[in-house]
């Protein structure tokens, strides 16, 4: 075999941890990590040998992931997608009228009644309007859906606009803490810095505005220009939800710092107490012409509120006050991906267009997610009622989204054996809880958390028939634990 | 409202040319580009007024959506779909026997017999499975479903190796010129050197490995460490297909360079002539022992062969001799995404296991599938034949893919009114065919191309009998450009 090249040696592989991207190496995402790989590998011991363990299944707490643990997926969302992907079974007199008028309104959106082709960068148009809709109702605003990009859930809209913000260490993303792993993870590939505003956790994990403007102007002189501000709300790990006041401080604060604001609104359903959501481009046009200039990117995903359709991908970003420039270049980054699964886009079309009273299916779609959001009201209540009850944890109250962030005490003699392991404190213990009750959750460190405090992040998906017994296995375990570190 | 920040001046936006990251604007993505942009602009004057232009309706012949020109998407994969949406249909009789069969296992794959789950972020094992069969079927080799990631079409996949591959101009890309300009796109996202190795026009599109070899070398001498090399066969947008023979090459080169090998091969059902795909996972294992620390990705795709169902966003990508540092890292890397969409993992699944002969299925989707095959066959001949026709453009013959890329004599005086215009020429020759034609192709600039010669590229999508007179208004405006021009 004829050689190339002047050093024909033993091959390096690029691929190793010497040798790879660093950006990708100083990524991290614990809501997949190392706890939840370790879940994987005793789901197969217990397969093979199920008396290995003190449990016989997995309980998955680490992730927003309702049809994982059993939540049925709404009726009239799948058979508008069965439709739209064989459209045969339109003219078969199998579905509620409704149905098949809104998989034909789609379809007729397509080239030759197939969602089958690539679509516009954006989606189609036709799902961009009932989206549109949606805006304009929850919000009584002016929204055009050449402003909404449909997306594979809310993923990949929040990764174009954080990567049209930041490219180097020289720029800041200014993102709670605690934060969902997407941000930290997507800011260190794109090299940039987080900058991190803590929530206070004694006050409901509620922001601390001054404590993010003095952070904003410190980076500032640091050198580190913050770019963007990231806000989840309702919160996710905290379950925090942020009334009108909040959002028009953080307004202005992007304001006055010149930062794009990212609105993580996917919990906009989810919500369990009585602060209702208010989304921040409602607060933000209530502010008047002196805010026009305010950037803002809000996302919505079908994966979470009653759909819970997480594998389905779809999702959604609407843009606001985004310069034309700015739209142009969100636009090319779509379109390198051409666009987004179609599947998903039906999916979000529908979830903005539900069936109105008088509709075929509007009975029978309104009791199966009020059930589902009913029982989403009273597991979120059985969470954090059952986990304060345990000596040694403490837990806000959940008024939205999906998780608890419980804050937990660990022994010194723990964070001693976690330290001869090399491991985080709150990863031995979350990983202790695996291996001794079957619960799989993410230790807080994957989050953030102040200094020398410790969480995990638990959902609170368990189906409600489990939930109580759940709850008992973490309060034996924590005593276990506790008593054995003692 | 309080003030925040010492400088509460006049907001300066983030998202504009001159504020946003510098990454993002460089990057190009030419398929959606420009002359895509004017066209929908122009699909709404049509729409409005008809009579505007001197044709009714435009012909895309910009992207390979074989949909979008009215292919019919396969009735097995659909009928699938449908039943794993809206399983309910599984029980009614409607659907042939291997369909249900096919839906029972992948839902039986799934918790609660939903996949509206979340799924492992490599995708389902059901479906990795039928991938790692059709691979071991396909080159009589071992293949474990470990090694497969399930992918919203080819792309994510790509992106995921070059991101751990390329991290800054001292990191270099082999990328073929002309090329899909994903990758160009890509690496100028990673903010990486793009390496393009010119592909020889006058040889059918043929590698050169001793220029590959020659640039690897230099690059080096100039600080630039090539990382990767990307081969795409056959080849988008030249139609060439690879022998046996230029693999070998181009493997014994990524060994001799330490070069990642990214084969995307998602174009292998699309071989028009007497050269066979040969895939680089075949080859690889061929070559034995000394060559297993070659590292190879390959990528394939439901968007293309003869399913064509870009708007599923399904595809695979198949890891070869990667270590396990670096499978964990781009394992990672998946997972900061969650997971691909089920639909396309469900359409990935199938076009890897298809009705075997004796199956309820196999004799109608043969049949389909089989016409589809032919058509295109069909369509390459003419596409290539009909261009060759025309004075003042040649097209090397179309042996794979879906694309023609012929080389246009643009006249001296045109060149100069593109240059008058800020245009290159190609794009110049493009935009004119639009507006004065109604065909949408995009300029070779897009792709690469040796300095002073133009291309094209068209695909050869068009139905069967609209083609003859998508080739003859060519050639009309090519003699009418000419003349206007000389």
């Amino acid at each position: 075999m004829r050689r190339f090249g002047t050093n024909a040696t033993a091959v390096k592989r690029v691929l190793t941890n010497a040798n790879m991207s660093k950006t990708v190496l100083n990524a991290q995402y614990a809501v997949r990590g190392a706890v939840v790989i370790r879940a994987m590998e005793i789901k197969e011991q217990l397969a093979e040998n199920p008396s290995d363990f003190d449990f016989d299944k997995i309980v998955m707490c680490n992730i927003g992931n309702p049809q994982e643990l059993g939540q049925k997926p709404p009726t009239f969302p799948r058979q508008v997608l069965a439709g739209c992907l064989y459209p045969p079974l339109l003219e078969q007199n199998i579905f509620p009228s409704d149905v098949v008028e809104k998989a034909e309104t789609i379809l007729a959106d397509t080239p030759s009644r197939s969602i089958g082709a690539y679509t516009h960068s954006q989606g189609l148009q036709s799902c961009r309007q009932f989206v549109a809709d949606f805006i304009q109702n929850r919000d009584g605003v002016d929204c055009d859906p050449a402003n909404i990009f449909l997306t594979d859930g809310a993923s990949p809209g929040i990764k174009y606009v954080l990567q049209a913000c930041i490219s180097g260490p020289e720029h800041g993303c200014l993102t709670p803490i605690p934060q969902y792993p997407l941000y930290s993870g997507s800011v260190a590939l794109l090299n940039g810095s987080l900058l991190g505003y803590k929530l206070d956790e004694d006050n409901g994990w509620s922001m601390d505005i001054t404590e993010m403007d003095r952070l904003a102007t410190e980076s500032k002189a640091k050198g580190i220009n913050p770019r963007c501000l990231v806000v989840i709300n309702p919160g996710n790990p905290t379950g925090n939800s942020l009334d009108r006041d909040a959002i028009r401080d953080c307004v202005q604060l992007a304001k006055d710092h010149n930062l794009v604001i990212l609105a993580d609104e996917v919990y906009q359903e989810n919500i369990y107490g009585d602060k209702p959501f208010v989304s921040f481009r409602s607060v933000l046009d209530s502010m008047g012409e002196g805010y026009n200039n305010v950037e803002l990117a809000s996302f919505h995903s079908v994966s979470k509120g009653v759909f819970g359709e997480c594998g389905l991908r779809g999702g959604y970003m609407e843009l606001r006050n985004i310069h034309d420039e700015g739209k142009e270049q969100l636009y090319k980054l779509a379109s390198i991906s051409l666009c987004s699964n179609t599947a998903g886009q039906v999916t979000t079309g529908v979830m903005c267009s539900l069936p109105k009273k008088g509709d075929a299916s509007y009975e029978s779609h309104t009791a199966e997610t009020k059930a589902q959001y009913e029982s989403l009201v009273r597991r979120s209540k059985i969470v954090s009622e059952k986990i304060n009850q345990i000596e040694g944890i403490s837990c806000q109250t959940v008024l939205g989204a999906m998780y608890a962030f419980p804050r937990v005490t660990i022994p010194l003699k723990a964070q001693e054996a976690a330290k001869a392991k090399g491991m985080a404190p709150d990863l031995f213990y979350a990983v202790s809880l695996l291996e001794n009750a079957g619960i799989c959750v993410v230790p807080g460190s994957g989050f953030g958390q102040a200094d020398g405090t410790y969480h995990f992040r638990t959902t609170i998906l368990p189906p409600e028939d489990e939930m109580e017994a759940v709850c008992a296995r973490l309060a034996d375990f924590h005593e276990n634990f506790t008593a054995d570190y003692s």
